[in-house]
């Protein structure tokens, strides 16, 4: 199940960017699980990571890797495996990855940055990885983003891409991107792998603040059922072929290019929750008037993740009463819950701390009947806002999360 | 479902107190759904409630009542509808069952403490539930405590008792209970309602302290969904009966008197975790080596209240991965994950932050089979520890939820 048609983009071209996808194994499947994404010399990487304590042996590699401030050409992907929990074993794992596609294709193992994405604590078959990597990159290809968005799928049922355009200097600027993930979906970040592609030239601590900015309203806004996995991790790589100048912000055309990179990455955000796990709808909610956007998005995180809200929600029922419920368990210090009103879409449900004296059962059904669903909080402290992401809770995520490896 | 026998014990009396019941038809059902508590002049009684910011119109009111330092004298609880996000209008329901119960019965309607737990956002149907209230009245029994358990109950499937006796000065003192709670259970506290009486003679400020510390480590250490309620109330009423010397925390026998509180409000959230909406399994979380109490209860409540882990437990699946992903999401700061432990029961599954290399899944495979699963967390950290309750997430979770209202 998921929300909304599935609709994979065309995805344009990245110059610069090939990706390869093959059969390893590791995946109880006979789809592709493997992906090799190659980046031309010189293009620039910008990386964020999940903050789970617990991150899994890849990311504590990528990290490495990332911060030897190297030339990064290829990205390794394999799905069905995490290798977390996994030790000091699980870091070799990762290592002999690098390695070993280092050596097939001519570089630096630390050129390579490795992704793993499925059960945590099984010991990562690396042979079985190895043995597919000719294949991979047999098959690169400018036009394998889809068959890539496939690779790295685990539970999701459909591949997730976007593409956006834009203008530099007078030339077309394209960014194209992939996602994966469908549970364990929570900020900081979700269980989600994301690559960002990019043709623009981007100078290298401008293209690290712009994913992190673009991340902090799309990934990380964005919750299924409130976990964090140990193998986030979302790249921005910018390989500089559109052939304008380094941009940075104070370029006249980088909001432009920002704006073409944020909505790639919420594009990708909303279709992890679309396919969230069991999902059969999509919820919306918009927190306003808060005092500042920390507390906006603690409020706006709360309701996102109250099983009540959200099983209210899979059933159409406007039970009101559990929305304000989560409301006032958010801890928001000397909330005054006689100035907050609650929205379903264009009805008002909520307001001075009671029920509308104009909200009507029937007009609360017709909002709940609907596959997305906006939920608008307004506090009544100040001027800042949040927009969170959710999904209903339904018998289906409870099928596939206790199915998930039995 | 619920975990383990239905076995309600055998309830004492406890002298001054008498509880009766009645139909008042608030409760879509045939049942008894209205409850009066009677207490003796001159009675002590404590209470916590609800931290929710949106707390019900019966918790303003019986904190009103509470603060004026009064003689309470009747406890009213109705069940189905919770009188919550009722504005002005539940104020006044509220005080007009108050004011009601008073007259009926020859006192002020400030000795009355109501309480109400079911629906949020519905109008209190008073009515109802005064022309109720002279049944009740005249069936007040000092052996009403089944029948009260039974009518505050609304999804939760079996009622709660516990009952404990202690001795003061030599003279036999006896503590009862009943609880009720099934869903929207959290800290701060749950959606549950629990009275316990005792006819030991205590002071009213030692009161007020054991009963918040009782319930610190009973019915604030367990979760069903880690939603909180805007009802919550706890009431402990001692009516001195007993016949000795008033109880302080310097009495000889007060240690004695304390655990008999305690244990009696442990059993009852317990009862509440086994009766959780939809539940199979009893969870018990321990958190040990933490370096304070409130980093041991975060790490607690973060695993119990994950749903991966919960629908893990659901299928038996010893899928401990997740336990350690949602121990290193808990945002401990500098959490070194080489020294964490993990234990399934009698199982040590992870050791320096990967699998441990004697676990094999067949004897993981053995505890989550179990009706009740002990999951320890050691940290390394230092001394402090918390125990924590929860139950696993099943289909008939979303089942009830989804269904409660339509």
């Amino acid at each position: 199940m998921a929300v909304g048609p599935d609709t994979f983009p065309a995805m344009p071209a990245i110059a610069g960017i090939r990706l390869g996808t093959a059969h390893a194994g590791i995946r109880k499947s006979e789809a592709d699980d493997l992906t090799v994404i190659e980046l031309p010399p010189g293009a620039q990487v910008a990386a964020t990571f999940t903050r789970n304590a617990f991150c899994a042996a890849p990311v504590l590699v990528a990290r490495e890797h990332l911060a030897r401030g190297g030339d990064i050409r290829w990205l390794v992907i394999n799905a069905g495996n995490a290798n977390a929990g996994t030790g000091a074993e699980g870091l070799a794992a990762a290592r002999a990855t690098c390695a070993a596609l280092a050596e097939l294709s001519g570089g630096k193992a630390d050129q390579v940055l490795p992704f793993s994405t499925g059960v945590i604590g099984e010991p990562l078959p690396v042979a079985k990885l190895t043995a597919a990597l000719p294949a991979a990159l047999a098959r690169l290809d400018a036009a394998g983003w889809e068959a890539a968005a496939r690779a790295i799928m685990t539970t999701d049922t459909r591949p997730k891409g976007a593409a956006a355009t834009c203008s530099v200097e007078g030339r077309p600027v394209t960014v194209a991107g992939i996602a994966k993930g469908s549970g364990m979906i929570a900020p900081n970040m979700a269980t989600m792998l994301a690559y960002v592609g990019t043709d623009a030239h981007v100078d290298p601590a401008a293209l690290q603040t712009l994913l992190r900015e673009a991340v902090a309203v799309s990934f990380n806004a964005i919750t299924v059922d409130g976990d964090t996995s140990t193998n986030d991790a979302c790249a921005l790589m910018a390989t500089g072929r559109a052939g304008h100048s380094p941009l940075t912000p104070a370029h006249p055309d980088w909001g432009g290019f920002a704006a073409a990179v944020t909505r790639v990455c919420r594009e990708l955000a909303e279709a992890i929750v679309r396919d969230g796990e069991g999902a059969t709808k999509l919820i919306r909610i918009r927190v306003e008037q808060a005092a500042d956007g920390e507390e906006a998005r603690r409020v706006g995180f709360t309701v996102a993740n109250s099983p009540l809200v959200k099983t209210a929600c899979f059933a159409g029922d406007p039970n009101w009463g559990r929305i304000l419920a989560a409301v006032g368990r958010a801890g928001i210090e000397g909330l005054d819950i006689g100035r907050v009103e609650i929205w379903l879409d264009e009805v008002r449900i909520v307001r001075a701390g009671g029920r509308d004296p104009d909200y009507t059962e029937a007009t609360g059904q017709k909002v709940m009947a609907r596959d997305e669903i906006g939920i608008r909080i307004l506090l009544g402290r100040g001027q800042a806002g949040a927009e969170i992401l959710t999904c209903d809770l339904s018998y289906d995520y409870v099928r596939i999360n206790a199915e998930y490896r039995t």
